[in-house]
């Protein structure tokens, strides 16, 4: 029930910081039109066979370990079990969330529905999943806002909601400060689906809204491919801002062809070239952050193909970080890089601003007809990268 | 060779404060297949129509009135017959803003460059705009940039482009405070085209990017409908995330069919229902600024298409600007608001944080049941509204 | 438990042919990220309900009315309880269709399953349900292959799988026939969910695809807004190709935003003026077959809810309906067009060809910067279609 | 001024059949938002340099190679000399097209435009350009109806326009004929850009339109990538269909993500993956036409990186028909697919129909939990197809 894992230079071990969440390889492949394929797998088994396959750890929403619903001694069990696995296997809980989106009481949103009460118990919820989270080691505390959105714009006041969200974070932030939680919190955006439109949609909006907070320094981002891929941006792009902002404080990885439901794919299987750039962009940074995975399996697989998705997504960023590691490694390619990297730099620094510099660069003449013919080598590199990528140099 | 103004609730004045880029009414029909369709207007044409036709302003492109290479001499003289029109035809010129994007020479970027020598002159350009828009009155700056991208990122470092971006804000934010300037700037944001990738690609980027300026506060966003549209989002929320944050310093009005090239179709030609959620937005907020279209005419239209063009971009904003008062006063749609908005307030105030509160929120005990079996009668209110909006309520 | 229903010029009435799925008013509100907000309504209750809100009839999968492995008893009581009630209220089922999504059995498709027994098993089923199908009375059985498809073309043959659903809409066919059935072939197409992508993913592919089949005559199509907007493309156009081809045999109306997952808005809110010219389309083409909404009450509904939105899709159809008799009768509107439509006739009858017509097409000396010259006054004419759109001529 | 041509596996050859428009690598780079960026390059030159990088020919508009306006003593100069330089390259035009979007007289359509003059004047243009077409020795003659199609419904009559359409193509089918012109026809798809909407937008589309035809045996499509992948279909799918009818006459190799303005980026340069499916496909069908490329270099590049664009185009087809054999030649992937290639086998054939084999399908009883239970390993063999991409297998 379990694929061989081959023993080469793409071979996942701990130290690689390779996460999954309970609930990606426990999907059981319900959709929208739908029954589930696949029997739910218990955490225990998860957390066994992930670190069989190499992995260092697992994510988790409060309902994906404790039932929703369950008594106090229940959960008090279900997380002993669930901590002596973690032991017995050496694997870690590096991030906790809330479930905010299953249960119909959130179907007008949880910190922004316009039902008062379902604001408060979303809070109580978040409380209580949070106390788990730290319980069971976990660092980051993701907040995914999956119902926070509109169908109809007549039906909720925009700035209320936001106002609303914020007030929201702010009391978190201040209970997890109060309780003296080592909590990070980090914002994932996502444009649409569940609802017709998910307020915050991208990273962007989230790393504008935590600037509003209270406690800024406390939360920062966790951008996944899937969310920005679907509004057609570039990936990468969004997370380079939020990494030259410190905001960086978890990714999750998948993968998703632009403009369509949310496909959650094997990371690397939509498109090799974008993820191989993102995969520079984390490594060159060397973002220590862990390597979350949020896919999950084709629904037509069964648990063996569960588990060669598992493993598919940790050998492809191994192989891509690999890929990475060459691209700086080459040659030819480094030569353009390095011309791109001298160009025009005769002229000096011309910031930051000073009065001399203003007079200096308005009297300068540029040789506008030399800077207009001049071409980039972009093609050239470009072509470079795809053989490199493509494994024929 | 002009419509005739109806006159009727919907006539524009100026004291509706529409404004158009003299690109815009002056756009000649050149696409990416295609010659030109129109002559180019004369500017003093334009200030001359749109003031009949009840406009309150133009804004410009430095080289929208003053062509690349004018001698200081011809500069001089076109500015000088250009404000005698705005003289005589009572029109303002609100804001100003830098070509950056249509000579070959910003071919890999302005401000983002990988060229030392292109992003120094996009500098000198600009403060000699900026020094333009000052002269004509211009209170508001505009900055997109258009070329700021790439189609591989193989060639750019992104963290290195977005602090090239910031320096070069940085460096003008200073220029304008040493000139004493009574300038804002506006950042507009856009995903794609005429780059495969444009870097901050949303409103949302462009705030979280401002707060991480130098001067913070002069510096706000101009969202473009066509724009976000093109992305797929819901403007009005980038819109409302903006206003809420104190940041709306312009906006450009169009009409956009999402994952689309750039359309900047005629306001609400594209959807009247969004166009309208918009409208109610802005008035509902009061909000000041000047309503500024950025579109252009169908590529099938002469002249004289032109002008209805323009009129009827400024007579949709009034009907929608009705239809926002009409669902102000609208009894039934308002009995229902009132109760949503009143729904689960008997709890009280659940923030601040405070450790009583934490406690009585651990407390509670809520009736989930009842939360999750109730209703929330949106698809009555958008029905409402859709039959207001149709005129038939 | 019941909109009142407001009696006016757009109150819907048997005779409009309005018709809905049990699966659109009865959907539950599960999705893929939450459960289950309403209870399952019983079909007899939907066909009492609708019957009073003036619908002509309702459409059904087999499942929808017959559980999956109800023993040949319990369905026939079923179907006789439903036929009492359909008798009872006058109400009709015009079409009728197969479920092949929602067992896990087809979570590689139906009819091109890459396994064959599983094939073999949806010809099975779907005889069975065509045989349920027409005991009810419907004369259109739509065919939508939501399994159709592949997340990865490592697996399977494109052509093999054309090949494969080729063979089983001629054994339906042959079926048909030998059963003597009145039943026409409504082919439904969709870009993609809940497979990758779906084949045969628009109305056009649908539309070839039927050339090839043995008997072409008895297939035609079942277009739906949402589909093709996922897409991005004009629904209108390609239900005026299928209108041209007599194949428009059914269609699902609804709203979606484009780029986005299968949203089944209301019909009309999304975007007002697109349905409006969908609703002209089909009223100029007086199009006599039944107007079906494909669609759901939002997951924000409670049962009330569902009732408000049943009875908003058949309002907003007959207001637009309404809209369109008044392009067709308004002056100003009607001038412009009858210009057009004159517009370049003096030359006579170009086509067809012929030798004589060919050589006096060659000496034909056309007067080019006359022609590159004149407008067509589009946005004179689309905005007199916006204010009447809006209500306000 | 020429990239070295590496001499490896991957050296493009005049036996790859690999062509490219005189509009692509001529292309200067102009856009919706600035001007050219390089000179344009003369024809012969063009034919010169593709036939030393290893192309076996180029394609034209009847514009590319004459100018619009041209004496017929002009023509005739122009049209010898490139003939000579084909004749001393030995280089081919396999394919010819008509530029019906540039002029402005088509602003409102070409075959389609609401001005019966301008219908005329298309058609006559359009025989002048197959006549020189077949002078340089083409064989395929592309329609790209870049005009045909509207911004706004209310201007059109939609089923008009496509009978105006059929009525051009059967005209010059018939004019072919008669002239004995050895011609096929190819109608290319595009969704939107430059017009709002595109009439018949996908490949799918086009294919049930040829079959309204008089002459459909003459008539096929022309994909092109870019153009499906802007309404984010998978290309390859289309192309499956398209050949499985018989009816790929010529295809347009590039590169386009989704959603976006039409990119023609170089081939492969946007989705390693699905490109190779699309090689995959060509090749496994044996597919025997032209490898045409529909593209250009980034605006960023000089000439030099308009021939390592063109090189570059040319090597990655090489390099992904390299693959596919690889695929077609390694066990494990080919295990996987014998696998599924024999499943459920066993039942024998159920079609075509026959009374018997409906007999023998009503009653046979199916195993359903085991066809629920069992999975397709689509994981496992899309990660061997993924590392074989990598070139890490």
């Amino acid at each position: 029930m379990s694929p061989k894992v081959p023993q080469d230079a793409f071979t996942p071990r701990p130290e690689h910081h390779f996460t999954f969440g309970l609930w990606t390889v426990g999907n059981t492949g319900r959709d929208p039109f739908g029954d589930p394929v696949r029997a739910p797998l218990p955490p225990l088994r998860i957390v066994e066979k992930l670190a069989e396959l190499g992995a260092y750890g697992v994510n988790l929403h409060d309902n994906d370990l404790v039932p929703q619903g369950a008594t106090p001694a229940d959960r008090d069990r279900i997380v002993r079990e669930f901590k002596a696995a973690l032991q017995a296997s050496g694997m870690k809980v590096p991030m906790a969330t809330t479930n905010l989106f299953g249960d119909p009481v959130f179907r007008d949103g949880a910190f922004t529905s316009n039902d008062a009460t379902v604001r408060a118990y979303a809070l109580q919820k978040t409380m209580a999943a949070m106390d788990l989270g730290v319980e069971l080691g976990a660092e980051t505390y993701v907040f995914w806002g999956g119902r926070e959105g509109a169908e109809t714009n007549a039906a909720k006041d925009l700035r209320a909601a936001l106002g609303w969200f914020r007030e929201a974070l702010n009391f978190l932030c201040d209970y997890a400060r109060a309780q003296k939680y080592a909590l990070k919190f980090a914002l994932e955006a996502k444009p649409n689906e569940p609802r017709g439109d998910i307020f915050l949609p991208t990273t962007g909006h989230m790393l504008a809204f935590i600037t509003t907070l209270d406690h800024p320094e406390m939360v920062g981002v966790n951008p996944e491919v899937a969310h920005e891929q679907m509004a057609g941006l570039d990936f990468s792009h969004g997370v380079a801002q939020a990494l030259e902002a410190g905001k960086l404080f978890h990714i999750d990885l998948n993968g998703q062809q632009p403009g369509r439901y949310d496909q959650d794919l094997r990371f690397g299987s939509d498109n090799p070239r974008s993820a191989f750039y993102l995969v520079k962009l984390l490594e060159d940074a060397r973002w220590p952050g862990m390597r979350h995975f949020d896919s999950h399996a084709y629904r037509t697989e069964d648990e063996e193909g569960v588990w060669d998705f598992a493993l598919g997504s940790m050998r492809t960023y191994l192989i891509l970080k690999d890929k990475a590691a060459r691209f700086a490694g080459d040659a030819e390619i480094q030569q353009l890089l390095g011309e791109l990297r001298a160009r025009g730099d005769a002229g000096g620094a011309r910031a930051p601003f000073s009065p001399a510099r203003v007079a200096a660069l308005k009297a300068e003449r540029f040789d506008l007809p030399a800077l207009r013919a001049r071409g980039y080598a972009y093609e050239r590199l470009d072509q470079l990268t795809t053989e490199l990528l493509l494994g024929v140099r």
